[in-house]
């Protein structure tokens, strides 16, 4: 890298790219899983069990759009972060949370913050343990959540066969088409606006399917199924076929912001927010996982030589491209 | 707390207290030691062992002056997150960073924040596993450390006795001589200045005190001695006796910015970012740790009622006040 070249210039992705590299150079007889290869680190901590701990910082300008309550700041800060914790197939143990506040904020602001990541942090069987509090020009919080899994339970991004099943948790494209539907003024009931401002970590489901061992490999969707899709094809060598028709969109979606089947496709693949499980099955396990959460079938892992594309409701097959990402 | 009263009416000390009485209502059948009651939470992992966890968030206003270079940035992101784990006497087994930074700056700059953090990593014996960037316009950095400690071995805050002596590593008050010293213009010594932009955790110190097992009670002195000293005396219900000649001045602190009693008095008590370990030990056991590393004996532990106090050259005694904290 050249030495004037900025942030901007490089993008965000080649930059932890780029610096999750030199990092790996350093020796640590902890670590198992480093720095930018999964959705969290993970540290060898005991005979039995892995730590996995992740961290994401959210700031008012990009993360959280004024119509949030600040309940709802509070509970997606910590739900960003389980939901990486739930992709590994952890067991919540505790959350940490700094918050960098003006100090003319209202001390009630702070305090309903508070109570929006505690109540998320009980909803995923633990509690907020620790944190710091920073003067700060623009509301910044940093979150960080760990988890304990045992050894022979952890999930990762590696381990997708060709011939196994493509799965995801809920319903693909709400939080995108909420978004969608905020800015342009376009209304929508609480249960759709929820799914965008109160993601719901799958932290249940999935250290159910942990521990089922029938999974292969699993990621969250919080960069939209298309990047996570690409991002599963990269680390395993493999393609997938998506089948359009089988992607879970929400009903509220299709009632209140479009039925336009180009619409529906968009926001399901290259939107993100949703916060969702990805993962892959052995056919043979399918129904074992299928009896224990809700989850839709949505294609299949290929050779990598098929890329990764999907087919439409009319037969054609078009690429799925690596974009995504929902940028507040 | 009334719905309209402001964070500055309210003040740092008491939010966080306020707000880590709220989260420990929650329960948590992994958590040993909570929020606002150590320098780090302290988690049950295994049988064996407990995890030690701490987060910080610094920005540029306030934490980072202007002289200090992109790798001392780094540095002392790490750093101070290591001290609060120094301070149990655990192992670090990892760090985690968030930056926050504005897309105009050079990536020469993060890269070089990044190395800083790494080499404070790996000089405490591990590595950066993990971290997040986001776009800010203020340079934000929120760090995370791990440890690990034996249950037998872990310190906190609480053990202190009447009769213990109290000791403290390294010197006191350099850092904040260093931070007055630049802002009036006096010239110091690289190794005077370090102290401030290049705090040393003492994770080494802090694993072989609690080794020992000779040591009743530890905190890191980043808030000040004297800061410190009142948390010690407010959860152990003892005072302290400390003698103004026995605290460690650092020599380029008398030879290049004051060798006037009262400033040093000032300097040592009552100014942070020193990065230390205070610690209480057993009077017939102070020979054990006095082997193990480089301390200075700077008081002893007295019955409540006698307050916190200091005896200065001139065997007049004066409370120490309830003050402290470096504010950069």
């Amino acid at each position: 890298m050249s030495e004037s070249q900025k942030v901007s210039e490089l993008g965000e992705r080649s930059l932890i790219s780029a610096l999750s590299r030199s990092f790996k150079n350093s020796t640590n007889p902890d670590l198992v899983i480093g720095p930018g290869e999964d959705d969290c680190a993970v540290l060898d901590i005991s005979d039995e069990g892995y730590l996995v701990v992740t961290t994401d910082m959210l700031h008012r300008k990009t993360d959280f759009p004024d119509q949030m309550t600040p309940w709802q700041i509070g509970w997606m800060s910590a739900a960003v972060n389980f939901s990486d914790v739930a992709s590994t197939g952890a067991r919540p143990i505790g959350f940490l949370s700094s918050l960098g506040i003006s100090p003319d904020t209202d001390v009630s602001f702070v305090e309903e913050v508070s109570k929006g990541m505690a109540d998320c942090a009980k909803e995923c069987g633990t509690s907020v343990i620790g944190g710091d509090i920073d003067t700060h020009d623009e509301l910044t919080i940093n979150g960080t959540a760990l988890g304990k899994v045992k050894k022979r339970h952890l999930l990762t991004r590696r381990g997708a066969q060709v011939g196994d099943k493509v799965c995801v948790t809920g319903f693909a494209g709400s939080a995108g088409a909420a978004l969608h539907a905020l800015f342009n003024d376009i209304e929508i009931p609480a249960s759709l606006l929820n799914t965008l401002f109160e993601p719901y970590p799958r932290v249940t489901e999935g250290q159910k399917l942990a521990q089922s061992r029938a999974v292969s490999c699993m990621m969250d969707t919080s960069d939209g199924l298309a990047l996570s899709l690409h991002d599963l094809s990269d680390l395993n060598a493999v393609g997938f076929q998506i089948n359009e028709s089988s992607l879970p969109i929400q009903y509220e979606v299709l009632n209140h912001v479009t039925d336009d089947q180009d619409e529906l496709l968009n926001f399901a693949m290259y939107t993100g927010g949703d916060f969702e499980l990805l993962f892959t099955v052995s056919p043979d396990l399918l129904n074992k996982v299928q009896n224990i959460c809700c989850l839709t079938v949505i294609g299949d892992v290929v050779d990598q030589t098929l890329g990764t594309t999907i087919i439409r409701g009319d037969d054609t097959i078009l690429s799925i491209n690596r974009k995504g990402y929902l940028q507040l």
